[in-house]
Parts: C-alpha cells; sequence; structure tokens
C-alpha cells in the first residue's frame, strides 16, 4: 500500500483524486493539504467532507504528511507546485504534478528537484490522451501536406482560456510528425476575411459550453476523405485514475522527470 | 417546361446547374451565360464542354438569352447579378439569386427590381440548411441561456472567410429566437486567454480543410445535456436542386422578394 | 417547499434524485423507500449514507411517508409503481414515474390511478431529449422519403436491451410525423445479407460502450445532404432535475395523466 | 506512361476509374471492357460517353487490349475477375482488384494467377482507410478490455450487405490487436433483449441511408472516456486514386499477391 498525500482537498479536482485513492487496493491517504485558514484544516478529512471520520488529517503546512508519504498527488498552482517539488524531493517520495500554467523558471526548480527523486508531470493525465497524442505524430508523419490538420476541442463554459493546452500539445504532436515547428503553422481563431487556408497549416477551434469535460478532435481532411482521431473525456475522474497510476508507476523508479508516456509505456 | 438561363456557365456551381436543369423533366434551357472573352462565348454549350451539341448558345451578353426565359439562375458576383436583376425585372422572368456578398447598396437596386418580376434569394439554397435556421430559431426560443449556443462549421480549404454565410445565418436565426441581436453576443475566432464563456454569447468556430462541401453544427449546451442540430452538404448538386425548385416555384408568382423557406412551405 | 418522497434510495438513479433535491430551493425530502430487508431501513437517511444526520426515515412501507408528502419520485420496477400509484392516489400526491417496462395491465392501473390525482409519466425526463422528440416529428412530416430516417442511439455496457426506448420514442415520433405505424417500418438490427434499404423504412442502431449516459442521433439523409437532430445526456442529473421539475410543476393539477411536454410547455 | 485497362467501364466505378485515369501524368488509357451485348462495345469509349473521340476502344472481350496493358484495375464481380487474372498473368500484367465477394476457390484461382505476376488486391483502396487499419490494430493492442470495442459503418441506402467489408477489415485489425479471433468475440445487428454487453466483445452497427459514400468509426469506450478513429471517404475518387496508384507501385515489382498496406508502405 503506497501512501499518498493529495493537495488542494476540498477542490473539484481534489476531491475526485480522495475518492480514486479511497477506491483503490494498492494506495490509501496519509492526509491532504489546504491552504493556511481554510475551515478544514486541522480536523479530520472525513468529518471536515460531512462524512464519518477517516483518520486522515487536512494540514496546512504539508511537510507534516509529506514525510510519511510515499507520494505526492499536485493539481495545484505554480508556486504551491514549486514548493511541493522541494519538500518531495526531500522525503524521497515520488511527486505526479498535474498542474498548468509553469514558468519557466518554475519549470527549472521542477528539474533541480528532480535530481533527488521522481517526478512525473503531464498536462492531461488519461490513458486515451496520451495515446491520440502518439497516434497524432504517427499519422502526421504517414500523410502528406494534402491532408489539412485541424485540431477542435470542447470545453466547459469556465475555461478561461483556448485552445487547451491538451489542443496544443496535440499540434505539437502534429507538427513533429511532420517535422516543422507548430509556431510556424499555427492558425487558430480563424474570424472574417482569412484568405484560403495555407497549405501545411494546422487550424485550432475552440468550442466552450456547458459542462463539457474535454473533447479534442484532431482531424485530417484530403479530396476526397478525412481521417480523424477523436478523444472524448466524459468524466475528470480519467485524470484522477491516471495521476494514481503515475504515483503507483513511479515507486521504485530513480530520480529524474517523466511524463505519462513512460507511465504508460507507450 | 420552364426555360432557364443559368449565368457563369463554366464555373464549378454554373456546371452543376447545367446538369441539374438537364436532368429535370420540368425545366430546359435556353441559353448560358459566360464573361466576355471567355472561349465558350459564341459557341454551342455541348460543344464547348466537349459533349455532343445541344442547341443551347453560351452568350456574354444576357439580354440575348434572358428574353425568351422564364427564369435565371445567378450564383454569381455583385455587380453582376445586380445588372441581371433589372434585364429578368424587364423579362418578367423569375431571378433566382445564390450570390453571396452583395452590399446594402446592391440590396436596394434587387429590391427596386422586385417590384417588377419575382426574386428568390437565399444564402443557403438547400432544403436541409433552411430547415435547420427554423429548428435553430425554435430551439433557442424554447431554451434559456442555461444552455450555450455554439456554431461550428467547416468548409474546404478555399474558403476566404469565417464563419461561413450560413453559419452566420443559423446565429441570426439563434440570436432571434431568443430575442437579442447576434451583434451584441457574437463570440467568433476564439484565441488566447479569453476568460470564461460569457452567459448568452453565441459562439462561432470555422473549420477549414479538404474539399468539405459544408457542415454546420449548432450546440445547445448545458449542465448534463447537449442537442446539436446538424447539417452536412456532400454534393453541391443540393444548392442547385434547390435553386432549380425555387425556379420553378416562383412562376406564376407576382412581383416581390422571395426566401427559401417561402419556397420550402416552412 | 414541496416535501418529495423518493423511491429505491440506495441505487444510482436514486442516489441522485437525493442529491437534487437536496439542492433545491423549493423542495425537500420527507422520507425516503428501500425494499424490505435492506439494512437502510429503519435508519436515518444522511447516516445510512455515511453523512451526518438529516432527519429523513429509510421506510420499507412507502405508506408511513407518502402521508405527509406532496410528490412521489419513482424510478424503480413495474410492481412497485403501480402500488405506489395507488398510494400517491389516495394521499392526493403527485406520483412522478420514470419506471420502464410498464406491461398494458400496469397502464391500465396507472390510468385509474390518474383519476384522484396528477401522474407525470415519460420514458426521459430530460428536457433535450422531449425537445428533440417534438423536432423529429416536425422534420419527419416537413421531408419526404426521399430523406432515410435512421435512429442511432449509444449507452453504457449495462444496458440489457436494444433499441433504447428513447430511441424507440424517437421513431415513434418520426413514424407519426410521416403518417406511418413504426411497426410497418421499423428495421432494427441490420446484419448480413440485407438487400438495399427499403424506402421509407425508419432504421436503429445500438452502440454499447463504457459508461456512456446516453446519446441519441435522429438522421434524415438524403442524395447530397443529411439532417442529424442529436442528444447527448452526459450526467445522469439531468434526469433527476427533469423529474423534479415534473413533481413541482404538478402541484395544483388536477388529477390525470401527463407526460414531460405538459411540464416543459412544449 | 502506363498503360491502363479498366474493367466495366460504364459503371459508376469504372467511370470514376476512367476519369482518374485520364487526369493522371503516369498513365493512360489502352482500352476498356463491357459486358457483350452493351451498347458502347466496339465503339470508341469518348463517343461511348457522349464526348469526343478518345482513341480507347471498348472492347468485351478482354484479351484484345490486356496484351498492351501494363497494369488492369478491376472492381467487377468474383467470375470476371477470376477470368481477369488469368489474362493479367499471361501479359505479365499488374492486376489490381477491388472486386469484392470472392469465394475460397476463387481466391486459389487468384494465389495461382499471382505466381506469374503481381496482383494487388484489398477491400478498400484508400489510403485513409488503410491507415485506420493500422492505427486500430495498435490501439486494440495497447488498451486493454476495459475499453470496449464498437465498430460503426454508415452507407448509402443501396448497400445490401452488413456489416460492410471494411468494417470487417477493421474488426479483424480490433481482433488482432486483443490476440483473440473476430468469430469468437463478434456482436453484430443488436435488437431486442441482448443482455449486457459481453467483455471483450467487438460490436458492429450499420447505418444506411441517402449517398453516403462510406464512413467508420472504431470507437473505444472506457468509464470516462473515449477514442474514436474515424473515416470518412466522402468522394468515390480516392478509392480510384488509390487503385491507380497501386497499379502504378506494381510496375516493376516481381509476381505476388500484394495489399494496399505494401503499396502504401505502411
Amino acid at each position: 500500500m503506497t501512501g499518498i498525500v493529495i493537495t488542494g482537498a476540498s477542490g473539484r479536482m481534489g476531491q475526485m483524486l480522495i475518492e480514486t485513492v479511497q477506491a483503490s487496493d494498492h494506495a490509501h491517504l496519509v492526509g491532504v493539504t489546504e491552504r493556511e485558514g481554510h475551515p478544514w484544516v486541522g480536523q479530520d478529512l472525513g468529518l471536515a467532507m460531512g462524512q464519518t471520520e477517516m483518520g486522515v488529517p487536512v494540514v496546512s503546512d504539508a511537510i507534516e504528511v509529506v514525510k510519511d508519504a510515499q507520494a505526492i498527488i499536485d493539481f495545484t498552482a505554480p508556486a504551491a507546485t514549486v514548493a511541493m517539488a522541494e519538500l518531495a524531493a526531500q522525503a524521497r517520495a515520488v511527486h505526479v504534478i498535474g498542474t498548468t500554467g509553469l514558468s519557466d523558471d518554475d519549470l527549472a526548480k521542477i528539474k533541480a528537484a528532480a535530481r533527488h527523486a521522481p517526478i512525473v508531470r503531464a498536462g492531461n493525465m488519461s490513458l486515451g490522451v496520451n495515446l491520440l497524442v502518439q497516434l497524432t505524430k504517427k499519422v502526421a508523419a504517414a500523410l502528406d501536406e494534402d491532408y489539412d490538420i485541424e485540431v477542435v476541442e470542447a470545453h466547459h463554459r469556465h475555461k478561461v482560456d483556448a485552445p487547451s493546452g491538451t489542443a496544443l500539445m496535440l499540434g505539437e504532436a502534429a507538427a513533429e510528425g511532420r517535422g516543422v515547428a507548430l509556431n510556424d503553422v499555427k492558425d487558430s481563431g480563424r474570424d472574417g476575411i482569412t484568405g484560403a487556408r495555407k497549405r501545411g497549416d494546422i487550424g485550432f477551434s475552440a468550442i466552450r459550453g456547458g459542462d463539457i469535460v474535454g473533447e479534442h478532435d484532431v482531424i485530417f481532411a484530403a479530396d476526397g476523405e478525412r481521417i480523424v482521431l477523436r478523444h472524448l473525456a466524459t468524466d475528470r475522474a480519467v485524470f484522477a485514475r491516471g495521476a494514481l497510476k503515475a504515483a503507483l508507476w513511479g515507486q521504485g523508479k530513480g530520480p529524474g522527470e517523466y511524463d505519462m508516456l513512460d507511465v504508460l509505456g507507450l
């Protein structure tokens, strides 16, 4: 049984992670964190959630629980994640990072921490999306520019950026397959008099509405035929399950930076 | 048998219209037009197309053929269409207009011509799209703003503008159903840090690739469910068939401006 | 505040209904039922669910709680639903029925009960699906048999019948729009040497996999174009919200049988 | 310039092949065949098609034209194809076979002919579909049986069998990826009380309507996520282009049986 710490316990992703770890036969919670001042801090997690006692403390100072953990699963914000990377390195615990928006400086600090313990970091922790990234690269390499590539994504109404990080990851994979740099061929946000599509461009469209968890299409459109590689995430639990899988996979691995392709053996 | 004139005979749409009229039991070609200097002008249409003689003249001066026609089908350019509207009015022939990009001034001239003969004008002549416009209005009226509306369209790589005229027509229908002005709620070309989706907005996305004839989705996305109204055009012939239907429907109608909803009785 | 009883409290739909009523400002739980012998019976609902006390009894004999209720929401099995219809009629409470598989005999008993109190019964309680039923009828009436109608549905791997009740409801609506009987034109489960599609048929396909909540497409496919009316349910909560809406709508209504089109004013 | 013979010249596929070869810079027509008694036989192809003279004879006895050809492209019927395989072998010409419905006996005869000349045979000659077959195998191998596999195809109303040959080819690829025999896990034509989906099954659905050229989805559906591999053929020309590509690729190849994966280097 791998002892897990989850950060940001009361958030949507934190709750999903807690549920996922509790349902696992291979992992158990040793503690969870919340920001200082949050009403849950100092309580038992079960009682804080309005359920029965769990014997799992909610703390604001992560060090109290990280020292007893074999892995930390962390979908929070850049500053908290960088601080956690250092703590995890000291504890020689696997640090699974789903946090997005990390700066180059943040990434350098994470790299430094990874000299002491394994870190698994991914923009999207679902098995399906990571498989799709691979397929996209392969198909883009197999087809020439007669096949126009378009990445179309749909997300819930609360999402604040476009295209999604996963859409960009798929675009990067397509560009890599074609041997070009995404920045040179990216065409996002078509509107108005655009002129004809430029050969070799990779287009992006972003649909927003309702509570869509995340849908991504990579379209290869030629004269007379289309190939579409599609991923639908319908339950945030797929990201939580992927993160737990990464935490378990990391046990016994040496220090270093890993991604979900490593975890999934793709 | 209704006598038809087709403009722009050698173009993609012109060719499709010629084929459609020839296949009809209710209409026949009395002549077709091409721009002055085009090699087909002065020839028989059949011979010009590398086939057997048809007895149909290709002319550059439309008046030669319009005088013998009961209808003109016209998918050309604004200037040519405005000139044709006057000729058609003089000949008391039905003028079916599929031309897009008409200015307010052009529209005023067409309105004037419609005092003398029936004019049927539509941004999209397919039965299916016009039905979708109606459904969109109805659904937008039935649902409140908990249902986010997104219009997604896909067209071939040669298309120079985004969103498509048909997508805008669908957006107008949605806005009308909701009792708002499209300009106040239109959100097209999302890219970068957009912030969360604004309640009540109508979003537009444009996919470009291959030889896609025309696909339109109107999405109503709420928490936990989505309704999608979709139209796929897979053969330009649907536009030609719609135009011919309009030409036949217009026979015996009084002067005035009509659209495909009139023709289809929707 | 309308007092609600929910049947089958521990099931997937029961749990969803409990959550929905608890989140409502217009309704509260007066009690829930479970079958005799179920461990929850006799306990407080909150404690039974491993949460804090709610003051809501779990009973096996519905009469104990129905007498204090203004509405019963019931997604159980035919025998239990027929018995509940009688109890609800005696209590003059609105009976919302989502149970499927009712026999003609069951329906006759429900009809009898509806002479004393309002009953709202629907195969699918989502707003979107009921709207789709209406659209399907309208489109089927507007288009002729050049448009082949196909109903395609996808559900989770546990579903034991095909096509889904909702798919059949959509097929009925299409048949009604065309003025035919579904039984005369239904073509479900194509496999092997089928021969060409029979003009006027309504085809059905059933996809099964994963945890798909429910997806329905009604396709109208002609030469060169297709219209597709699509509904996606991504969260069972839409059915629970629809049922609660029906329970609240039914307050003050006279005895009789109603469906979701009545509730939604469609 | 490779000299090509096309069989069944007046059919839909024959006409498409003629157009494709005529548009090619690398191939030209040396003759085409039609069945004995067809009005075109004995005429020049151009004149028979109502166009200008082409210098290409239409014959009923293939031997007259095969002797001058480097390749034969053949989408006809089993008996004609088996006979042609022998002629092509004698002429040492590449025989490209798109004919379906071949019996084991037919296949044995084709195998025998392939000892003398190259034969390229494929159930579907589009680049996209053949790529999809490969992806399907790869994904099926990467994912376990938590991912339910469903193959959904849509074709025009004239198609007489279900599922399509291409759907079965995709199903075979999925089964191969999983290391099982398709016949042991195939579930086609769901209808009625089916029981829950059997773990490991590969399901098939067939949609029929309008003039749909050919659409195939391979769905991998798990709890919370789906991967879909989709191919859309929107113009029969893709099959003709694939066949011509095979004819050109076969020049200089040794005797033997090949498929489109060989041609495409996949």
